[in-house]
């Protein structure tokens, strides 16, 4: 076999098979085929597409690329719940106690946050003491004692995946669906739960920018898993705007323990219920309806905050700034960012915003920028609402010499009017292998 | 400006501009564009096309790369006749001497052969002595003189040409019409003629396979050469089967020289009665019907084989062997290969004649191969032919350990019928910046 004439079979619409996939991913993680030939290739598949086996079976080769995790000495359904990123986006720390609390069992692996989108890893390390590297004998004991570990992702699992993003990332051919869908799924297959919910984001602040390519993302990756034996589904939810109000580490952890005792923000609240009631959905935990009802109550009787505490007590958090803020690390200062104009907001770029909280500290732009965890942004005027000449449209916490640049950032994303926005839903539709259903 | 945002502009169908595409070929040229990047960029290219003008631009930047060759230093029309190559396309050793023995001045430069298509510059040195590599000044003293000079390219012209071509040949871009047309033209603009007659040549011994994609070529290096100020015209030739019957080196010469001297087979005498008519038509001698008188009256009066021989003398060539090609080194041996049955011969691929040539010593497989000049065929049944078993098809010459392999190639592309195939035309259009005219 010669990559030459793989390159050109992709080039000409052709279907790669099962043993040429494996001949090109095998060959550019030995160095055998160059990124020469290898970003040809990826181009050709970013102009020609992928079938729906064929990126099954891509993302199963680079599955096994790296380490297959084995959660089987868990007992009982695991679930994973990965999403597509996006900006304050803190579910992931919402949703895992409230699902654990439910009795589902999550053996969690998640990332670090890069560019404008943040990470769940970062966020819990913001809690002082918490180790998110434990190894497979701890973090399987602490799931069979507990019920939930989240943990940093393995350097090892689906290195296929590492060196193809790379690639991708200079090449202009990351914004390909079947290379995003291999990529993400890779990663989940890899990491071993029987179920993944997915959340799909969308909008200015997300990687796919309207429904339709959610949606379509959302039914190759549904695809995946199904062809490769896992129980998947996916919501398409909104990221036009930021959930909730806070952006930044220990800020959104704050946040976050407000939705589990029962007071968040009622876009995040949501977002999470619909969220969790799938996950136990697709456990085979009961009906959508009961399944919802059964994550109000763990939030409602304070058991999913309690598992939360729990959690981050058995990685060594300091547990009492989960119910005291102000003992988290504080920020160096604050900066008021004030309206300039009476009206409504009519848009506020989301991605901008993210940046505008890297630029902070609060994120990272290269792999090896020092996070300043208390860095962040509190917003109080959101996407439609009515603001007046003067009002705070939110609060900048960090190092104040980088308020000038945060700010301009900030500002560049936001546009007044006089009139008053359509509202977005939350919640834009639910992908299963038996379909699309709308909401 | 980033290499990433012009390939994702090309990958998403977008035109260059003259600025976006000399950042890329100087880039590229110094290396701080990456070979991977290229490569992508590159693909995009073959998957999204060229606008003519991009493509005229592009091949303008590409010729600029390396030496510019100023011909002003020789007095009248200079014309050059490129070919995009094929098996047994002796054409140039024909074509110049006519059309100089017409009063009109060749200073061309040629290349070497390489696959399963030979060169004009490896079939002069199979005359002894015959030097290719003359230095500006000789070169142009000779054209002043005697009015024709061919010699070897300059290893310094459109050098992103050859830096481009290596990249394509390894990620399966190579059959790609603009780059094609960028390709041979950015050299023929660097070369320096005022007029190109361009032949192009079509069928299973050719690049282009097809007529179709024959005229498209032609056409996009017609407005190419006119959009940078060049009198440029193309023919479609057939390289189905090729001219003449003989393939390699001094063969080859062996069978131009019977064309010059009035008895030539009639394919190859025909084709090269048009090529030189419509160069020149191009040097502006007068009409086709004109043009085409004169090229036979200089044949006729012996005055184009004269000019030939003078041509050799002047690069130090043993004129001898023109007249008695037994002077010319001889092959080791020689090897009948045989019909194995009766019938027409339906078809006979030409690429694999011209690679069983190749296996004979005649070509080269890498650009270091020591050619055996004496090496090729003598095909003495060709497509069309009633062949009886037992027959021989075609003469081997070369080094006996070699036929073996070389036989088994030769037949890969051999297909007997009982009918008789269609005649293929020798010349199917011809091509201008007025339009196409088909024959």
């Amino acid at each position: 076999m010669r990559m030459y004439d793989l390159i050109a079979k992709k080039r000409d619409g052709g279907e790669m098979t099962r043993a040429e996939l494996e001949f090109i991913v095998g060959g550019f993680v030995d160095g055998s085929i160059p990124d020469y030939q290898m970003s040809a290739w990826m181009m050709a598949v970013y102009l020609r597409g992928m079938t729906d086996p064929e990126v099954a079976q891509l993302t199963d080769i680079m599955a096994h690329s790296g380490d297959m995790v084995d959660l089987s000495a868990i007992e009982g359904v695991k679930v994973d719940k990965p999403s597509t990123g996006g900006v304050g986006d803190k579910t992931t720390l919402v949703i895992t106690p409230i699902v654990a609390a439910c009795g589902v069992k999550i053996a969690k692996m998640s990332g670090r946050g890069l560019g404008h989108t943040g990470g769940t890893v970062d966020k819990m390390e913001s809690v002082p003491g918490t180790r998110t590297a434990l190894d497979q004998e701890e973090f399987f004991r602490q799931v069979n004692e507990i019920g939930i570990a989240v943990i940093g992702q393995s350097g090892h699992l689906a290195v296929a995946d590492k060196k193809m993003y790379a690639l991708r990332d200079v090449t202009a051919t990351v914004g390909c669906i079947p290379l995003i869908a291999a990529s993400i799924m890779s990663k989940k297959l890899a990491a071993g739960s029987d179920a993944i919910l997915l959340d799909v984001t969308t909008g200015n602040g997300a990687f796919m920018k309207t429904v339709e390519e959610s949606i379509r993302l959302a039914q190759m990756m549904v695809a995946i898993g199904t062809h490769n034996g896992r129980r998947v589904a996916a919501l398409i939810t909104d990221m036009d705007t930021p959930l909730g109000h806070n952006i930044g580490n220990s800020l959104e952890v704050a946040e976050s323990m407000e939705v589990l005792k029962g007071r968040g923000p009622a876009d995040l609240t949501e977002v999470c219920l619909q969220l969790a009631a799938n996950m136990l959905v697709l456990a085979g935990k009961g009906t959508p309806d009961e399944c919802r009802a059964m994550a109000q109550a763990v939030i409602d009787d304070g058991s999913a905050f309690a598992k939360c505490k729990q959690m981050f007590a058995a990685q060594g958090g300091d547990v009492r700034v989960l119910e005291d803020y102000s003992l988290f690390p504080q920020p160096a200062a604050s900066f008021e960012l004030l309206a300039e104009q009476d009206g409504y907001i009519w848009s506020n770029d989301t991605e901008k915003i993210g940046n505008a909280s890297v630029l902070l500290g609060a994120g990272r732009i290269t792999k090896e920028d020092v996070l300043d965890l208390s860095a962040g942004i509190v917003l109080h005027k959101k996407t439609g609402d009515a603001v007046k000449k003067g009002e705070s449209l939110c609060t900048f916490y960090g190092a104040p010499e980088k308020f000038a640049a945060a700010e301009a950032m900030y500002r560049s994303g936001l546009v007044y009017s006089d009139r008053k926005p359509e509202p977005a839903p939350l919640v834009y539709a639910r992908v299963t292998s038996d379909g699309v259903e709308r909401f």
